[in-house]
């Protein structure tokens, strides 16, 4: 029960910090046969990495995967998948000035308080570069699931302004910078993240993931129920806080009568007249739309000046140079999807091995 | 990697249905030595116990919890601790009639469709009955963290009625039958599901639960962060739809400078002159206070008829009849302070484990 | 990943000890379906038995099976099975003067280094009543084997005495008091483990066990290797001090050509002529038998007076009396048979699992 | 459960074949704070490096080890260790001509078995290259057990000819090709090495490994037994047979009195006036040294035609060419000290996670 891996059959370690050589991710449990080249993962690593857009860190980093073992003539053989990505744009130096001090809402104070001392460059393990390799293997799971389950990501709020979902347009998602569904909303974000960055400080923003064609059965009743696996997936990435599957809070707060999805006869057993439970019921999957929305915080890396102490304990105050996202729920958009893929193909193959 | 159990050194496995003879929490990796009597279990227990309000199920479950294992003149011995539960009230015939439908928002049908049949006397395995386990395991797991930590839960909203935190008593929340902290909101929270009883219909819920005392230090960087592994354990209990680790999705909705958490010197390191983190950064305890907050759905078992499909595939009608708890949120509390106990002594093992 | 479970997907979790109320094991991830009641159990329970001839212990215990969940209407429902066992005929009066003695080969003091503390009735937490456990779980494992996998357990030595192996004949097996496939070494068993009660002593044993019928393809290349989890459900037993695949360490003392297991074409597959490698080649079963032997160390209980110390390190004598098997090995021809049996049924799963 | 991972809370995974661009292991779990340069790590893998003498495989491998994460300024983080070597003299032509015969005693059958196809390079996952990563693990499992924990590995038997253990000399066992104890036995190794090649032979043996300095209390009573852990990780080794502890099948051969390890007062707690029990008893250490032994069968690709089928199952003979080991065992030997120094480091802070 390592504390750098993730999942039950299929299941990956990831390894690597953001100022090191490189970081990678070794996939176990991958069915043999599948076929799989590293122009399937590409495309994934392209929609996270960093420096495409003016409202992304500047840091340059091709981010070109490599598959180092696991594959043969094309498709996986069953062994563990190495993926390694080079670190290429570092600039530890950027860093040397506030590592003896604590950046607020960064994990440098707790980091020292666990381990008795840190890697400050980029944040060593904490880095959000940590993510890049669950793009990676979130490619894997795709090819795992087949063509048959579609996932999609997208935000829905950013910095408290949310789409109108009468808007939503699957098209436009990937038209803009924002992974927006919705055009109008996307201009708005623009402004809102261009004046926070002006500003010297950042937004918070949410991401929602639909999958589409999950067949009903996937999950568990208990400690393993699909709701369950997905919360703790999302909450394991970097600046999340929140989770909520189908609508969330909203669930809390309305009646069992309107929360009830009704069922009628559909084509392949029942069908919902409503998806308020996100396509899970009792931790099982039920054929619906799986729907999950995970919270993310504004950057903690901010230019205006915060309270704070040094390593010594002495008060002091910092502002955060270097090459920051001011937005980072914006990237968290293909590692969301990427944690999606890698539970459902978990739960894909959980379920053959225990109902056939 | 098993479906039925959670934690990784201080682990557990939960066994047994609603209507079976009885059931039972399996702990193992319990350290040695500690005091342990049945006594220390039940009080949480009767926390949880239904029947001790009208606005809880009326099934009469005394839920005496007996030690069958693991504990010698009153010390754990450091190997498995059983703890079983009869079931002593269940009324099977209840059920008799609505095998045949599925019930909307019940796991009925995910269940065929995973398993190909079910237990359908009163939830089988997918009942909240399964959480008298839990709360029996947590009530080890405090004895593991032993008297510096307090872990406490309560109810923040209930039927979309929230409380006003300026009214917060700690005293007021077991003055209540609500868990609410604020006694104002405990009347208009009695009068909504008596309201809402009466019109079977049913109440959602928000718990939130906060541990204090927990040092700085525990937790992991990734993929076994302390958030990460509470929004898992809160999603694993029945009808819960979200979880939030500090100001939660708020957090997504205001700037990095107002969700900065600005530290100062403090007793023993740094102190922090906001929470908006919930007491984790990085995925490691901070020192501050741990706030987590979960989402419960209105109870699926109403009164009102819904439109539903048979087992057959025919359009057909339900109304949940048998002993219901109007708002499931309400006996969530003692299951949500279970699980954050859970999650904190697996934690702090692991912290032992690796730091020493 | 805790220290009293076993098992990838199908696995399970045991409790109890020697002179508590009863022990029990929680199956998870049983496949739903399988037929199952308690008499499927109890023969097998019946088979490791003690009392049942002079040459085991004298403790009655009925080693009734009842299960307590996971099954509805004879059939397993994919939850948790949990299994019970009732201790009946415990005399705890005779350890009293015991416990402050360390007994040699027992798990005395090694417990105190490790706890602090223990219970001394009857061994607590490892005393061999803890098989009674596998067994039943092995029961069940059988069932999701089916019935074209055979596993026959059997005693191949006994104090040094083998069996002649022309002389095998899997009908005596049954049909005396040791397992014995060969009637003439188990009238010589017979003689020497009478010797050896009148005489104080104890007699070690070794266990073959084979399973027939399992398809090649099953286990891993390398840390799940389908020999590596023999050896270690096998080293997992009370009294086990060796384990052997195939021809174990004969293969170490032979040539290459003539360990060689050469291969030529059969109905399914390749057959091979020879099975030097006990049906598994590479971590992987390869169709043939699989093979494994387990040696058991004579029982530590004794009547011969041994030199020992007390828990306050002083220099004493002890002779163990009370009710002991004078060959524990004869009992764990039911265990290893078990714990195949379990082996196999994860394996079968895991396989299924990966590669359909 | 990941099939390519082994430990609880120090835990490893590795990746790689033996014609691929490289092979590795990912360690988790590591305690932070401790010394670790590649220069620690080397000389373990020079021990194990392929083409010292004309007693192993000619192939030409460096291993030279590079640390790619987890370290930071000559110090372990606490976060995960990622250790690679490079495949340099990989020559995949060797094995173009054989890709479609069965190799007896090799994985090419149950490969195809289970997972359909295989990459026939070289053994492809499962060449015995993988223990490469092993050995890297085991260097830093030493530097967590520190200084006082002493392992040490020889071999006692190779090609049926034992060492004499009254020449037992720990200074011998790096002065020659064998790691023999003995001198005399090299001597007699060297000449039965030598003719099994000339014959196109090969041998087997047995490798012993002893670990001095464990305290008293690691392990665990039942299924995480230090024992059942040695066992299972020794069985993972490639071409292994059979484990014993302590004195292993010999137990099964003497009598009670005979194999007890009587106890007498000692300096820090009790002394044993034997040591059959190999170090531990019920599963946990008792303070003595551990021992335990494992069988290499002899090496499987043999210039000897052997009888075999084609992948389509047509009757033929193969002869294997190739730049194979004589004696695979040889270099078991660091492969099996590097399993004893990671089961040990895992267990010490198993030990601590649950009793500090």
């Amino acid at each position: 029960m390592s504390v750098n891996s993730f999942g039950h059959v299929f299941r990956f370690m990831t390894w690597g910090e953001s100022h090191g050589p490189g970081l990678g991710v070794v996939i176990d449990g991958c069915p043999p046969g599948i076929a799989l080249a590293e122009t399937d993962i590409q495309p994934w690593m392209d929609k996270r990495r960093p420096g495409q857009s003016r409202h992304t860190t500047q840091r340059r980093e091709p981010d070109a995967v490599k598959i180092m073992s696991g594959v043969y003539e094309g498709r996986t053989t069953g062994t563990p998948i190495h993926l390694m990505i080079e670190n290429v744009d570092q600039r530890s130096k950027d860093y040397s000035k506030i590592a003896a001090k604590y950046r607020p809402g960064h994990a440098d104070y707790t980091y020292d308080a666990k381990y008795g001392f840190r890697d400050p460059r980029g944040g060593g393990r904490s880095s959000a570069r940590e993510t890049a390799a669950r793009v990676a293997a979130g490619a894997v799971a795709r090819k795992v699931l087949g063509e048959t389950i579609a996932i999609r990501g997208y935000l829905t709020e950013l910095g408290g302004i949310p789409i109108d979902r009468s808007r939503f347009d699957d098209a436009a998602i990937d038209a803009n910078s924002f992974f927006s569904p919705d055009p109008v909303a996307a201009e708005e974000w623009e402004a809102a993240v261009d004046a926070a960055r002006k500003d010297g400080n950042s937004l918070g923003a949410v991401a929602e993931c639909m999958a589409t064609g999950v067949p009903a059965g996937w999950g568990a009743p208990v400690y393993a129920k699909l709701d369950g696996e997905l919360a703790a997936a999302m909450m394991s990435i970097n600046a999340t806080k929140g989770v909520e599957i189908g609508n969330g809070f909203e669930a809390a707060r309305i009646t069992g009568r309107d929360n009830a999805d009704e069922m009628a006869p559909g084509n392949e057993g029942p069908r919902f007249l409503s998806n308020n439970a996100g396509g899970i019921l009792g931790g099982i999957s039920n054929g619906d739309v799986i729907v999950c929305r995970t919270a993310f915080k504004p950057t903690s890396s901010i230019l205006t000046p915060l309270k704070t102490v040094t390593r010594d304990g002495e008060e002091t105050e910092i502002s955060t140079k270097g090459r920051h996202d001011p937005c980072v729920g914006i990237r968290g958009v293909p590692v969301v999807e990427a944690m999606m893929a890698l539970v459902l193909a978990d739960q894909m193959l959980l379920h053959r091995a225990q109902c056939g």
